[in-house]
């Protein structure tokens, strides 16, 4: 019998079909298969179509595929239910079992079946596992409850530093031209009306024609200027490694010691906060504890795949799986 | 000759129609004539509609009418064209000036034609005024990249302080019921998926179906909590005085002393954002420097329409106007 291992982002899914020792036999991808970001229907589609395609490379049919874990943030509640239903309806009617993305990333950091996850990328949140399951989250709450220390996060206050510099004629930040740069607005010093200048004016609108969340995208330019000694740059980055340990310092528990994984770009790319979170994580739980970061949660859908379905997951299935399905991007 | 006062605010259009002595002789209103909010079209059919009403009740006609001025927040730019345009093929043929809000409740509170205005309602924003112009203007950024201290400011905090001490089991704050509450969730202590409180679950789905700055409505509540003496809504509640002092600090001028005018729910209603304040414009700008609260802009956008067209408005037309116009709402 296969295993299918779909791991589902806000832009893309991407699913592999493995055997009971772990080999990727195909892989097949499409496009988000999230569906409160792109509708049910579109993710349903998406999901499907990646499967057929990793089934058809496999050389296999949906008959000789056992079951699947799909990892997927938001993995409970009713949306979980009516996308199982369209899967299903859509001609995916093997048993499915849907799993957080941070318990999948989880699993494609280590074997143990206890331990932290915390992930940085567009939001943040951080998860205790004990057996296998979410014991506890902190954070997680999006972009306007919580999400402290995340891309959005720090797009948010690079793009409000910004705005307070150009609104008070202050000593403008680092962070103005490349923000302005990213956002298509050329830099005009003039004064527009009401004493303000064309350039906030400009910032304004850019702005409040995003999604919130799209202010993500300015979190790399805040790394750059931070790397460049900026000093309003340097204390947004301290300040979401300090959000995001107190997220991690929410879930820990003194009987579990780790591992810890790291995932999501901003902890898997910037040492700058990825490192002052695993200090604390160490002053908590010891040097020893183990921290490992992840860039990809689908060979821990995998591997979870495995093991929901009562088969054994030892050192070399797990290898085997990284080694087989990792390469597949 | 007759003259139009308009005040359009985001819920209500209120329209008086004034002689040259200032006496009130005729009021309309009709619901939002803000274009950002309403549309253009149902903007001006609001306008017009007021206006029509209070021209009646005056019994006069248009062709008796001079002027007006129309007080509107984002007074400037192709929107405020286009509502001109749009009012003309209307019928309002009469030549109309569009005015900052935060201008016409400038001339609600003074006779003076320099000095300041602040407001924090939904948004906040600080203005300096030279020559019956503005001449410098702090914040008004809009919720996502300022309106410091504004409701929407206080809300935002209060729902995530709740958001937080539900998350954490941390002591709650009493924010929390009144807060849960407001926004028709039952505090359910019950521990649903994943280690988190079903009544966090509830607050979050509640929130992100909310347009952000309907978090406004919360702010009274921080009030009520910190009169309770809850330590979260006192620091709520300082924050705010901390953000608003901030944002007229950045617009006033040694040159202009005052007067200052307060404006906004918030500033009218809640002495413990006023109070500090104006102790801080006192401390700069000297204890005697005049601060007065406004809660009425179309009293305002009267003084404006009449000086506009070059009329004096003395201390006996300044209160006719008030004596008269406040009376009708």
């Amino acid at each position: 019998m296969k295993y299918l291992a779909i791991d589902v982002g806000g832009t893309s899914t991407r699913v592999a079909v493995v055997d009971v020792d772990g080999t990727c036999l195909g892989y097949g991808a499409a496009g988000s298969g999230n569906p409160t970001s792109s509708g049910l229907e579109n993710a349903a589609a998406s999901i499907v179509g990646a499967t057929r395609a990793a089934v058809a490379e496999a050389g296999t049919t949906m008959d000789d595929v056992a079951a699947g874990t799909v990892g997927i943030a938001g993995a409970g509640g009713e949306t979980g239910v009516a996308l199982l239903a369209e899967l299903a309806s859509g001609g995916l009617s093997v048993p499915l079992t849907l799993e957080a993305d941070l318990l999948a990333a989880f699993c494609a950091g280590t074997l143990s079946t206890q331990g932290y996850a915390i992930v940085s990328g567009t939001g943040a949140c951080a998860v205790r596992i004990r057996e296998l399951r979410i014991d506890d989250t902190g954070d997680g709450l999006g972009w306007l409850l919580g999400d402290g220390g995340s891309g959005f996060w720090l797009g948010h206050r690079a793009v409000r530093a910004v705005a307070t510099a150009l609104d008070d004629g202050a000593p403008l930040t680092r962070l103005v031209d490349p923000v302005l740069a990213e956002l298509g607005i050329t830099p005009d010093p003039a004064m527009g009306t009401h004493g303000r200048s064309v350039a906030l004016d400009h910032l304004v609108h850019a702005v409040y024609r995003l999604r919130p969340v799209e202010l993500a995208r300015l979190a790399p330019l805040v790394f750059e200027a931070a790397d460049a000694g900026d000093v309003e740059a340097v204390a947004i980055v301290r300040g979401a490694a300090n959000a995001l340990t107190s997220t991690l310092a929410s879930v820990l528990d003194p009987d579990i010691a780790g591992p810890l994984v790291l995932c999501g770009s901003i902890l898997a790319r910037q040492p700058s906060v990825a490192d002052p979170v695993t200090a604390a994580f160490h002053s908590v739980m010891g040097s020893d504890a183990p921290v490992v970061p992840v860039t990809d949660g689908l060979p821990g859908a995998a591997v979870l795949a495995l093991r929901r379905a009562g088969l054994t997951v030892d050192d070399a299935v797990f290898d085997r799986v990284h080694d087989t399905v990792a390469s597949r991007r």
